[in-house]
């Protein structure tokens, strides 16, 4: 129970990745922490802060890990941040960490689902506990990770931390695990979790065109070369299934999750939103239909841009932050905001595992929650669609048309000012409808010879 | 550690209160947990939310913690819910639940700090966990609590649970005290730590004066009939004293600590503010002053209504939310916000502190940190400092030389039109400079004739 008892001798950290999280967490332990000995503690490089030995009160009961071993591809590769050989062996071979009996936890800070799954699962399996940023690993293995963890778990012990899966810096984790909730049921969860992408929206907002912002993005080294993970929203995908499971004890597979990333939107769309109080943002969404009561029903899990009004929570995370939002019976709406993303704060969430499974607080459960609740990814909301035609008549009677005829129900038209009678939008806001039917809507839309490409929809947060 | 060998038998609870908390706090264990044998779970009447058998997975892990006897002063007096006498036994005499053998956990949700002090330490020194909101009671006895809690814990484990005490509904102690940042280093966490004030406070905003607010609060039963411990700041200041010692280690006695309310607060100030693009907000601050780096000095904590720039985080938390803001080396500015009090958001954190008792995720020190940080509570700030005068010749001047003579720099002096020349308000901002200079610069200009009556000064958040 005591960290005494854990701690006759240091923990020993086995850390597989070297990158810009990997950096940021060798320099906390090693460094602030003290797991270099702590000479070294007063001229720390970590985060923004001076650390002066008055504030080594965070080196509290007597915790030291100690990395032992940093597994990298190519180990002549020049770091960013300092490896001290008298602590540290670097590695080419993770099997040398894997098998090395005398490391009590993995870090896996790798990426991937192939090479980071074996290395992850055969830490386990050979009784080490593991704490892991991968949310793509833990979204696309979920069911099978959980038994792994429980048998390892029950058999010796051994922990798993996560919480730098998903908002890295945000203890949205260790908050729904952590109990938080226990007495309470949560009816949604929302988050804004991938900070390119929030980014990416502020600077359109300021009517930047997506193509302009994504090579800025690129350029300041918020999004990847490849940024198909963050603008097609499998990043807040892979997200949104591990906050779904914490928060209603629910699988949802990943593939099954309706996903639409930001590379529709526009900047024209932003000029609509802002006609209605609005701002858009990529959310994350996971939340009980109302069957009997309210938020009783099924459970929808989807990624989309998401009409946003401006005085909702939500609409409070600008730049690179992330946001999450939880709707409950106990506590209403309670909001979690920080940094979400970056060395540090990545890294932060890592050390913060580290040190739970060092003084064995980190529950023995990762996913505590497990349930039956029917899914139902045809999720309803109002939608905002906006559809681009050559002007002419008819137009508006063609729309009504089409919504008449599937039964969905419009709520308002709008049209900004017509400049160019070639290239023309008209938006729509319906009432509540299901995805099914806006998306059949959209196909039919899309036959009349005077719409121009297919329309875009979004989903839109009621006024708050 | 695991759940299972904790609970061969049920959780056993005494709960000693049976108030607005205490009843949210019963209905969620006996029926939406299924203490009561969970029959009665399908209508439980806890939160806003029907709890229809679909949302039993909140029922986790074979918890059934059960509330066995209820303290309470009168046993005719009628409840606001409803006690299951099969299960539960009203008590009048609290040595009937601490001698119990078969009680494991006391909740106490009496208040005060005579008799549930008693009860508390009895409690623990009889080997009984104990959950808590009493946040006058821990920050009045921290140091003294802290050793008996160690005590108590090495002998026989038992836990000291009071996420309820500081925010009730946002789990900044869960976060503070479960390691999310024990790799980082906190420069300074500021909280609107009381429902009652900043929805007085954005009523004032309004224009709303002081007096009628007050009387609408305690109509509304926001404001208790003696509204002391609200509107002068006690409970706020009980608040960050415990939110400092979770922060930085440091017991930073309570009568040490500046504490000024609302009491002095005027709807002129909310003119002022606006027209400085801010607002009004009562705020528990614990920061550190800077030394040789940024935030590495001595550490001060004082309570006081602040003007908050409209873009800063803490300005979003409106009617009776509240919301904490901490910075930190790894993460910059992370938010919480919650409603922070009220029936079943303070009974939701009580019960959250229970399951982790029954699942031994609850930690063994409840404040794990302990440091030498100097305190130094004459703190820094640019401030606020509104002088009511008979309108005249060399006013202005006048403040100038008294703020010369005492090296106080003046940042800039406001006027608002003046309606009445015998009852005129001017308002000088200062440059960075000490509490006691201002305290100081106010006696002396109080002393001039043309001044009606004591400044009034508050310290102002630098721009977001």
């Amino acid at each position: 129970m005591t960290s005494s008892s854990q701690l006759a001798r240091p923990l020993r950290i086995g850390l597989i990745g070297a990158g810009t999280v990997g950096g940021g967490v060798y320099e906390i332990i090693m460094n602030r922490l003290g797991g270099g000995g702590g000479s070294s503690s007063s001229n720390t490089t970590a985060g923004q802060s001076s650390s002066s030995p008055s504030n080594n009160h965070h080196r509290s009961a007597n915790l030291h890990p100690v990395i032992t071993k940093i597994c990298v591809r190519d180990a002549s590769k020049p770091r960013t941040f300092h490896i001290d050989p008298t602590h540290t062996q670097i590695v080419t071979d993770v099997a040398s960490i894997i098998n090395d009996t005398d490391i009590d936890l993995v870090v896996e800070v790798a990426g991937g689902t192939t090479f980071a799954k074996d290395a992850v699962y055969a830490s386990l399996k050979m009784g080490k506990s593991v704490v892991t940023a991968n949310k793509a690993l833990i979204a696309e293995n979920l069911d099978e990770l959980i038994g792994l963890i429980h048998d390892v778990n029950t058999k010796n012990g051994v922990k798993f931390g996560y919480e730098a899966s998903v908002c890295g810096g945000i203890p949205i984790i260790h908050t729904l695990s952590g109990g938080c909730y226990k007495g309470d049921i949560i009816n949604e969860i929302m988050g804004i979790c991938n900070g390119t992408t929030n980014y990416m929206l502020g600077k359109m907002e300021e009517g930047v065109d997506y193509n302009e912002v994504l090579k800025e993005a690129q350029a300041l080294g918020f999004a990847e070369a490849d940024p198909t993970a963050d603008v097609e929203g499998h990043d807040v995908r892979a997200k949104i299934s591990i906050l779904a499971k914490l928060s209603f004890g629910t699988t949802v597979p990943v593939h099954t999750i309706p996903c639409m990333g930001i590379t529709n939107v526009s900047v024209i769309d932003f000029a609509y939103a802002k006609s209605m109080g609005c701002t858009i943002k990529l959310i994350g969404t996971a939340t009980r239909k109302s069957q009997f009561g309210e938020h009783d029903g099924a459970l929808s899990v989807y990624v989309s841009p998401k009409l946003v009004p401006n005085d909702h929570p939500l609409a409070s995370a600008t730049g690179c932050g992330n946001a999450v939002v939880v709707n409950s019976a106990n506590l209403g709406t309670a909001l979690y905001t920080g940094p979400g993303a970056g060395r540090y704060p990545t890294a932060n969430s890592i050390v913060a595992d580290i040190m739970r499974v060092a003084d064995s607080t980190c529950p023995s459960a990762p996913f505590p929650l497990s349930s039956s609740i029917e899914i139902d990814n045809d999720y309803e909301s109002a939608f905002y669609i906006r559809i681009s035609f050559q002007d002419g008549l008819g137009i508006v009677r063609k729309v009504g048309e089409v919504a008449e005829s599937m039964g969905m129900s419009i709520h308002s038209i709008l049209q900004q000012p017509i400049t160019d009678r070639m290239a023309a939008d008209t938006v729509v806001t319906t009432e509540a409808c299901k995805l099914s039917q806006v998306q059949e809507f959209c196909n039919r839309i899309e036959k009349e010879d005077f719409v121009l490409c297919p329309p875009v929809f979004m989903p839109m947060i009621p006024e708050y």
